[in-house]
């Protein structure tokens, strides 16, 4: 609890307050309603897509700028250049870091772990704060700008779900639209949709893959399904496409800058080779295991890394997390400037004026070929083309087909040991970092490798390298993330090649299977070390042995219907607890429970003191107080709403006089009338082992696949009232 | 309850039996279990596929080998070739309704609503069975070989799901596998898992879209979901997609016949338009109206003729029905002969050497331009291409880019009209029957000829009308079926064209709500037609006005835990509900609910006999019985596994001696200890309206997301024993 998570209210309160403003609400309410979802899910869309030809923009022109800057200091002096590429290289992590730390200290990281533990159902305080959108935009175009071993992704779905988040807010506190208009994404569950959608249109912006955006929210993110959702993510994320495709289109008329090329397909692939043969299987499948060796390896080295970091090194301060960071990006700066310098040049292969391949490149643009450190004119550096270039560019050559024989095998050795050395390295500096692009780059570049070796092996056979590199890519980041489906469709909507989908499925079930037998993937071991309690989609195995009683173990604080206000306050300062059973004494003696109390209410309700009542009495509805104040209810459902990304009220900072302490609040119109009971398990031979233990996990599914925050264990009824079936619910119209 | 029709049991009953199995079963099973399940995934991919090969082969055989022959004869004389042409269309239909109609009468239609309600917990008894599966692949072979103005897909979605159920089944029944193995597949959940994965791979089969089938199961048929599913889900598809292309690239060679072109995308238009300005969009929102209220009008005609059909027409037996779609036959025939002959034909446009697209088309090859009835050589009929030619060439010529003023206004009106009609006619004779082809085949004709209009309007553009097609195919699809990512992806999938994404959704947007407005979808409508009683996503708005009390109404009808034979008997025979509440007396005079006991449970016991006892009293696990019977528990979970698609034991079967009748049986050990209970609502204020008004959606959604049969209505509990949340639930290991 120090560390300030805490569940979300996914379940709707269905209280007094609730069910008046449900009460006033007609038909055109429902209209208006659903009216405004889309618009918002428009308007995520619009501006995801928007951030996302912002940071795009700004890091290629950057890159660009800087390439270009160094490549024609070179032509004159290897050391001049090599200072300014180092000097650039530090400024922009520079500012990166600096934005984070002084300014959105949430902005560091990709930001996945905690969006899907916030759709999980936990609030990490902060990270979908306003503060923290400029800083993941900001910051990631100095650290992606900056050349550091890091992607652009992850923190673009972080900023949708920003993006998502304050919109769902801003309507409330910022813009002061009308009172009932305000009450439309109050409850917490209302922004769980928004933030999916901006979840989904983060990725359809990140790789421009509306499909794998909206698989990406199902199953990587969101821990439960609502199909009516399903179609207004889709939506947002087709949005997003058309938003970043006609920005690209714009920018094809040279408007913007270094930022040219790139259609609505990133890497496309389509040319590549066409059809496989069955003995490919064999090295495909070992792209797989090593996919996963290193995937695992790689999720576990970040762990520990990042660990020590966390208890260590950034304990120390931002002053320590910013030297950091421009030590990382020094030394990024010297290996991919040094390394290709060691590396002899090749002769350029013989020109195919029909491929528009030139080699070297022209000076001052993007492609295949660099020439860099070369004796010759008509020569290229294969080591330089890949460390010494924008990310996407190195990427683009990976995955090239019809260039075989562009890198030699030691090349590729040592990139792919640099660079996986500088990827673990950079992860859990305090910039934003994705993990997509570095994961392709090294995925790709082993699975060059192997391309490389299967072409020498089989030597009849129709093989491109550029399909080893694009399923050793799969493979990498199957291996580390454990995505399945939608990584799948992202590869195919990245590469626009549908021909290799069951290729990169065989590939992502081998990798997967192989990285999950070490450990789990890489969000999951991330939110594990940031202490993000997330319910896996499957209880533990431990579950099956432990009964309903057992898990939730010690005696329960419950309030009275009627409670002394001095009795709250103490209640509330002795523990923690968010949520307390409220009981009923009726007039025989017997206890009835009437519901669940939420803390953040009971503090609303200290907070505003106006029902407050003298008498330790139930107020009776037919007494005065009903017939004075038609509405009874003095509270409207938005001051229950606790403000998003925030702790809300805290019972410290209550003050209350000793009068109010000796008053009474009665909490029947505020609690939660329904909450969900589990009768105790039953054993019915005491004397053998019980057999009813597996309960629990009927109780963990119920719990996560409702979205739950509490439920409460209570005796087994007595006797049933009545019986729904499926006939009960099909009421005709 | 005559119908036939009962809910699942997706809920894992939790009985001793049941407890007994797991304790058995090592950590050993765990692995193998997991391996089972993928190795049926891939068996029912690979079922699925040849399915779908040998159904596509088959059908492009019969109905090329038709057109050949008929255009063979001609050339001599178009009488006989009417002739020849009614009467194998006649035979071909007649072999369909026969098997359909004689053998297996649930093989009728396109069976994804029955498949709907079954993933959705509800069992037709018959639709998953092996006659029903053979049925569907002759029948489909059959009905569109003959022409009928219906599609094979939707039935190969069906086969994709008798394949799954019958692999589930098979296991257990006619392999003769070792006991514990049969054990795997015996719970309807289970079963459910292997049907969804067997409802996608009839997706990916039938349009070759390994995306779009998992979203199709995802989104239309399941109504819950799991995202540990959805990976093998995936796998499936693939593995069919393998399949299919395996088995394309084998026929290329020339080995099948008739069936020759076509990979792996079925109508590809990737060199279809490459950008779309914004002046088309008006044009596209009124393709998108039009396929609205098309569609809308589709599922009301085919609702009323359905509806006539199954209360009058087919009351009078299989011969109407045979005589019926023999008569449809006949009309087809008549019309998609007759009317080309009406049409003038067209000269030939200019050649182009480049697009291999030759006028008129060689004989006896598929093809543009089809020559038929002309008087010159250099001649084609534009109605004779659509009309006089097999669905899937009809759909490329439509769909195809680059082949503007192919078709004249007059010929695609005379063909929608016509085609609509017979559409609506042919659905719901006794014939398999899928709407997907017959959708889109009216839908891009309206949607080519808005193009054509387009294309006249807006001069200056670049547009194909092709595109145009394809989109008034989404439309028209998206009108009638009402689906919406999954229709996106498949019609992607197929088309090859990731670029027209965004605009097939915007049309499918508004085709969506355009035909919202009117009715249901397509599938719906014809389930309540059949009276599957389909739990909608979303509870009906009366839901909110009802509490769960009232909701079940009667008095309930329990059983005590020690029970007379003679007493169940005749409580299960004075009525036929499912499920009973188990009511245990205390020594105290308390009553406890100890738990829910099934009517099919029950059965087993009675017939088994094995459980009677002579004595009233619970059997004390201390007393001898446990300690000469170490398992205590007499039947294996298999026994009480109802065979999949039938209707079980019934009451009436069952024989038993008075003497049997005098005995008595402990439910304790059959009773599911932990039925879902949820606690009656409270009224806080009897003189005014009560306030807990909504419970029973939380009820619906619960019963509907967890995919429950019973739920307990109970009297409020008196006491909270414990309190479960999230921290309870995540046990560290
Ligand atoms: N009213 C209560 N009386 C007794 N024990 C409670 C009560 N509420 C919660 N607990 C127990 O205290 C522990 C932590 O409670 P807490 O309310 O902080 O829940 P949590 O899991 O941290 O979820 P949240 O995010 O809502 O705080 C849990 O083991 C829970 O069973
Ligand atoms: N044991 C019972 N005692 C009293 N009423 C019951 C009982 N079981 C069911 N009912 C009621 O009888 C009606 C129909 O019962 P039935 O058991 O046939 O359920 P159903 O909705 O048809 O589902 P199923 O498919 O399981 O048969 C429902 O309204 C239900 O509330
Ligand atoms: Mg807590
Ligand atoms: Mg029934």
């Amino acid at each position: 609890d120090e560390s300030g998570i805490e569940s979300l209210d996914y379940e709707v309160i269905e209280n007094y307050a609730y069910w008046e403003e449900q009460a006033q609400r007609g038909k055109l309410y429902v209209g208006y309603y659903v009216m405004v979802k889309w618009f918002f899910a428009l308007l995520i869309g619009i501006g995801t897509g928007l951030a996302a030809v912002f940071i795009n923009l700004s890091v290629e022109n950057f890159a660009g700028w800087k390439f270009a800057l160094t490549f024609a200091i070179i032509q004159k002096s290897y050391v001049a250049g090599f200072l300014v590429y180092v000097l650039i290289n530090l400024v922009l992590v520079f500012s990166s870091v600096y934005i984070v730390t002084q300014f959105a200290p949430a902005a560091a990281g990709s930001g996945i772990p905690e969006i899907k533990g916030y759709l999980n159902g936990v609030d990490m305080p902060g990270i979908l704060l306003f503060r923290t959108l400029i800083g993941k935009i900001f910051g990631s175009i100095g650290s992606v700008g900056g050349g550091l071993a890091l992607g652009k992704e992850g923190p673009l779905v972080h900023t949708g779900a920003c993006i998502a988040s304050l919109l769902g807010q801003g309507g409330s506190s910022k813009y002061h639209l009308r009172s009932r208009w305000l009450q439309i994404f109050n409850s917490d569950r209302d922004r769980r949709d928004l933030v999916t959608c901006g979840c989904a249109a983060g990725v359809s912006a990140a790789f421009r893959a509306p499909v794998g955006g909206v698989l990406f929210a199902l199953e990587e993110v969101t821990s439960w399904w609502k199909s009516q959702l399903m179609w207004r993510v889709f939506f947002t994320s087709a949005i997003v496409a058309v938003v970043v495709r006609t920005a690209m289109g714009w920018c094809k008329s040279g408007k913007c800058g270094h930022f040219g090329s790139g259609g609505f397909i990133i890497w496309d692939i389509s040319d590549g080779q066409e059809d496989y043969s069955f003995e490919e299987f064999l090295p495909m499948a070992v792209i797989g295991v090593i996919g996963g060796l290193l995937g695992a390896l790689f999720n576990q080295l970040t762990f520990y890394i990042a660990y020590w970091r966390r208890n260590y090194l950034h304990k120390n301060g931002n002053r320590v997390k910013i030297i950091e960071a421009c030590l990382i990006s020094l030394i990024t700066s010297i290996i991919s400037f040094g390394l290709p310098l060691l590396r002899k040049c090749s002769p350029c292969p013989e020109a195919d004026p029909d491929s528009g391949i030139e080699c070297p490149r022209p000076p001052g643009m993007y492609g295949n070929y660099v020439n860099f450190y070369c004796s010759k004119d008509k020569e290229y550096n294969d080591l330089a083309t890949i460390f010494f270039n924008t990310q996407d560019d190195a990427i683009r050559n990976l995955f090239s087909a019809k260039t075989i024989h562009e890198y030699s095998a030691q090349s590729l050795l040592t990139f792919l040991v640099m660079f996986y050395s500088l990827a673990v390295v950079t992860f859990g500096t305090a910039v934003p970092a994705g993990q997509f692009v570095p994961g392709i780059m090294i995925g790709s570049t082993y699975g060059r490798l192997v391309g490389m070796f299967v072409v020498k092996v089989y030597k009849k056979l129709n093989i491109e390298e550029g399909t080893y590199a694009l399923l050793g890519a799969a493979s990498f980041l199957g291996g580390s993330m454990r995505m399945t489906v939608s990584l799948c469709v992202i590869m195919v909507e990245i590469t626009n090649n549908l021909k290799l989908l069951p290729l990169i499925m065989l590939v992502l079930l081998i990798s997967k299977a192989v990285g999950d037998a070490f450990n789990e993937g890489l969000y999951e071991e991330q939110a594990r070390l940031r202490s993000i309690p997330l319910l896996e989609s499957r209880p533990k195995y431990q579950m099956r042995k432990m009964t309903a009683k057992e898990a939730s173990g010690k005696r329960v604080i419950s309030f009275p219907r009627v409670v002394k206000v001095a009795d709250v306050v103490s209640i509330l300062r002795s523990n923690n607890h968010n949520g307390f059973p409220v009981i009923d004494h009726e007039r025989n003696g017997e206890t009835l429970v009437i519901g669940l109390m939420l803390r953040s209410h009971l503090l609303v309700l200290l907070q505003s003191k106006v029902d407050f009542q003298h008498s330790p009495l139930p107020c009776d509805p037919r007494a005065s107080r009903f017939l004075t104040d038609p509405l009874y209810c003095r509270h409207t459902i938005s001051e229950f709403v606790k403000p998003a990304s925030s702790k809300g009220l805290s019972i410290h900072d209550i003050r209350l006089s000793s009068d109010d302490l000796e008053m009474y609040i009665d909490l029947a119109p505020f609690l939660n009338p329904s909450p969900f009971i589990v009768p105790e398990d039953m054993s019915l031979t005491k004397a053998r082992i019980s057999f009813m233990l597996h309960l629990m996990m009927q109780v963990y599914n119920l719990f996560r696949q409702l979205g739950l925050r509490h439920i409460f264990v209570v005796p087994r009824p007595s006797r049933v009232i009545g019986l729904i079936t499926r006939k009960d619910l099909l009421i005709e119209v």
